[in-house]
């Protein structure tokens, strides 16, 4: 977890917490009160550290950040966006579901529509995402593995909403799991992104 | 909308206030006052169709359902599962992104992941649909319009994923219009699902 080296162990605990509460109860649903007694603080230790719910979300997204930044750089560095992709990006995909990750990104995606402050803050690490992978995407088309007649930027979109909607689906269905979604996903991936004629 | 022919004029306008109120407020935002004043209603009026949230949420619940069947119904009957898929699939997507059903779709997901009881009632119809989407799949590897060494179940999910993914994406980035993903979406549909060295 990139942002353990970043955050001082409170505020990690506080997250984790908060983490554990929105995924459980919603945004609205947690109160602070209840974040304090998962975290095991009192309100004035919390307090100290998070003034308010949004701070915390805040935080929240910021780590989001800091995690994807580190995938970023790797698809950065790849040679082949769509092999980097079905390695990597599903390494990242599987992070994503793991534990309350994914009952949050579903809660995220909810009240990110509804509430503007949460959208801006979410919206802007979308947006980061997205020009990571289509800059990938180009440099592919540039170099031969990636279908240069592709509409990098839709197809960049379908495949970030197809992972959203995976967090949501496997929070439903347990049985949708890595071992299973990896290897159909890989194909996925490499039949709609190669150049045509490419071996899959 | 086939439900429009099934519900008497007052359960389909509470019907149609209440979707436009959770997409607004959220399930548990909003209020049966909200529902009433969106409906133009008296409460003696609504609670006489609904006694409860929980009932309407139920309704939509049923009248998603009716819609999904006439879809499964085409796609019984279509001889190429792909070719359905990219056409009428792709309507009923459309659909489901148009007005307030994208941020509807984006609440319920998240929802359903707390709450078992609204989590049953959607539960049922995302099973129902994926298991016609798999029975026409098999059906096209049984005719050689679908890849036979593709895992359907998988696939169908991921597809089911994307285009549930695409709900919340598209009420978040509204440039992300039909017309711009549309042939994107085709493409990638005929190329993952279809037999290897076919056209795409």
């Amino acid at each position: 977890m990139s942002q353990a080296a970043q955050l001082s162990p409170p505020r990690q605990r506080i997250i984790d917490a908060a983490i554990t509460c929105f995924a459980r109860s919603g945004f609205h649903g947690a109160s602070m009160h209840e974040v304090c007694v998962e975290a095991g603080m009192s309100p004035g230790a919390l307090y100290r550290y998070f003034p308010s719910k949004v701070a915390i979300i805040a935080a929240i997204a910021e780590a989001e950040r800091t995690q994807h930044a580190a995938f970023f750089e790797r698809m950065a560095e790849a040679d082949d966006p769509v092999e980097a992709l079905a390695s990597i990006g599903i390494d990242a995909l599987e992070q994503m579901l793991t534990g309350p990750n994914a009952a949050l990104c579903a809660e995220t995606m909810a009240e990110a529509i509804r509430n503007p402050d949460i959208r801006s803050m979410f919206d802007r690490n979308i947006r980061e995402a997205r020009a990571a992978v289509v800059a990938a995407l180009q440099r592919g088309q540039a170099r031969g593995t990636v279908d240069p007649t592709l509409d990098v930027e839709t197809a960049c979109q379908l495949v970030m909403a197809m992972a959203d909607g995976m967090a949501v689906h496997q929070a439903l269905d347990p049985t949708l799991t890595a071992a299973r979604f990896r290897p159909v996903l890989q194909l996925l991936l490499r039949r709609f992104l190669r150049p045509q004629g490419a071996a899959a």
